[in-house]
């Protein structure tokens, strides 16, 4: 158990952006948001998973929709909270800490503000270890748990709970009401037992993120490269540095998905690579060589910062390195590919671990 | 207080079909769905709305979604006393009794088989008086009593309870989660204390159906023009006679859209109606002359044996009469218009009353 601050945020706000592989939501906004809550309601309690009782209530919170939508359309604060009582009230039974369902510049904070304005403990776990874009794509999903009961709210009031069958039901009418909300709302999901959470989350996440964010920040101050220190923190690759040249994005069906095109620099130059992202970056290639799919982590950095750029800050002219990192291992699995690999999305490459691909490609370290 | 049994729900399923205007749900399949209930659980009980205690709870139950796919996609009837148990458990209150939404084929017979199997009595009362497309086109909206909380189930088995700031926006949010749940779904809706139902709700509506239905039985038996009788009954106009020559339909965005045209016979040789639908009939003109127009009501009656058509059983070929009835008179005043009016549909059309229409043209009494 330790008490979370301002400084914290900051790089915990950081470090889950470049974990958050391009989605998760905005990290400025998202800090905005954690930041004002602990002004106005003071330090947050971070629990690590074994501190959980086995029978205590554990909750997700977090936003869904399109994170280019949500850079405009802010959650009020209101509906987070207004979405836990109401799911308190339908559950019949008290929330006794939140955590975060993903790695995210939105999606580790929401849970923070929520944490400091309802007084509950955040617990130091999450559900994917990166972000995916559907809600199915958890750990607990790996494991059986179902995404319901899970409510939905908007910052007008309205408040939708849903409870079914599988999660796959789930993501598609919570989708569809997101998109009814304006292409953004904020949810709770994911209700579950201390003892679920310990067993089919992904332990120390938000240690993982403040230690990144925390890396990137000091090695401005001691200049040295923030990209290799990603890359040590997160066993990661660097798989590409170059400037962007073309980003063709559309806003559909509660998405941001889209095709972003880097043109080589340096040690790259005369390569072209191609990110194809759904929220987040989900495969990263060349003309000629796949280097890096989901679910293992495709994030982009600031060449100059090492601040991770999410998809919708993607601008022409952006200097950037793309690095590759080794997803949680609970992903390699038979039924952890069938849910997030390559092929769910429509994308015609079998999954190949990135290191792997590195080692093949030959890909500099 | 009385029992409704076998006879008196052959009936009503005609009778509310006929005021069901070409919506409201198929009034076999309804028929199927309460005899069934009935067969299996016993007789129900019928409340008159002043029978209600006031500070009891009453909620509707029905079905939501496009006509075109209730006829093939049937509520289980389990999932109907799903949408009841949900609510019970979200409002922390027992129910009463129900009521139905709206006057239907189906919306009427929904109710009783959910009542007969959940041993709940019926109230004698319906929001609407005829049937209407959207769910806020209430008398209770009138007076601003909310739809919600509402629950929403399909007969896969998936919950949605939607708490919204305003009618319009449960019916946007629940329209998208009907579409997702395969474009028809049942609903709890409209709870409200006893004391509200008799303010706001439209009275004695099963009586009258039932009237009509017997009407149309007996006339049948008795040799008489069950068209004339149903007339009698609900102070209705004979618009036209013909034989239906197209119907262009649509089954979109959770209804079913279009229009049908009718080539005149007898009296009205040499003229066409047309007459536009979104679940229900909701205008009706020749070429020079408006007939008929939402909220008054407008039903297809088959020309030989006075049964009700509903819009997805229009057929080439089909011999028909077209009447129109009086609305009540909640739906004549400002806000009964801007809801359920013309101009609402988008057909540039003002409102005029059924019997100044006929008075005008001269329509055949």
């Amino acid at each position: 158990m330790r008490q979370i601050g301002k400084q914290e945020i900051e790089d915990i706000a950081i470090g889950a952006a470049v974990l958050g592989t391009g989605g998760g939501g905005d990290p400025y906004i998202g800090k905005l948001m954690a930041l004002q809550a602990v002004e106005e309601y003071g330090p947050i309690t971070l629990l690590s998973v074994e501190e959980v009782p086995d029978d205590a209530l554990v909750v997700a919170s977090g936003g869904m929709g399109a994170p280019t939508v949500l850079i405009e359309k802010i959650p009020s604060g209101h509906e987070v909270a207004q979405t836990f009582q109401s799911l308190e009230k339908y559950m019949g039974k008290e929330v006794f800490a939140t955590y975060p369902i993903e790695a995210g510049g939105i999606n580790s904070m929401l849970p923070l503000a929520l944490a400091a304005q309802l007084r509950l403990p955040v617990v130091d776990v999450d559900g994917m270890g990166r972000a995916f874009p559907e809600l199915q794509m958890t750990t607990f999903y790996l494991d059986g748990i179902s995404a319901t009961p899970m409510v939905l709210a908007d910052e007008k009031g309205n408040v939708t709970i849903m409870d079914t069958i599988d999660n796959s039901w789930t993501e598609r009418i919570a989708r569809s009401v997101t998109v009814q909300k304006g292409g953004s709302a904020t949810c709770a999901i994911y209700p579950m037992l201390g003892k679920n959470l310990k067993e089919s989350g992904i332990h120390s996440i938000l240690q993982l993120e403040e230690e990144i964010g925390r890396a990137i920040r000091l090695a401005k101050e001691t200049n040295v490269d923030p990209v290799k220190e990603v890359l040590k923190l997160t066993s990661g690759f660097e798989l590409f540095r170059g400037k962007v040249v073309d980003v063709d994005r559309k806003t559909e069906g509660g998405w941001a998905r889209g095709v972003a095109k880097i043109e080589g620099l340096q040690a790259y130059k005369g390569e072209n690579l191609e990110i194809r992202f759904q929220n987040e970056h989900l495969l990263a290639r060349t003309k000629d060589r796949l280097l890096c799919v989901t679910p293992d982590l495709i994030a982009v950095l600031d060449a100059e910062t090492g601040l991770p750029i999410t998809t919708e800050g993607l601008r022409y002219g952006a200097r950037c390195v793309v690095i590759g990192m080794p997803c949680h291992p609970k992903w390699r699995t038979e039924k952890g590919i069938e849910t997030v690999g390559p092929r769910y999305f429509c994308y015609d490459a079998d999954y190949i671990p990135v290191e792997q691909l590195a080692e093949k490609g030959s890909v500099a370290k």
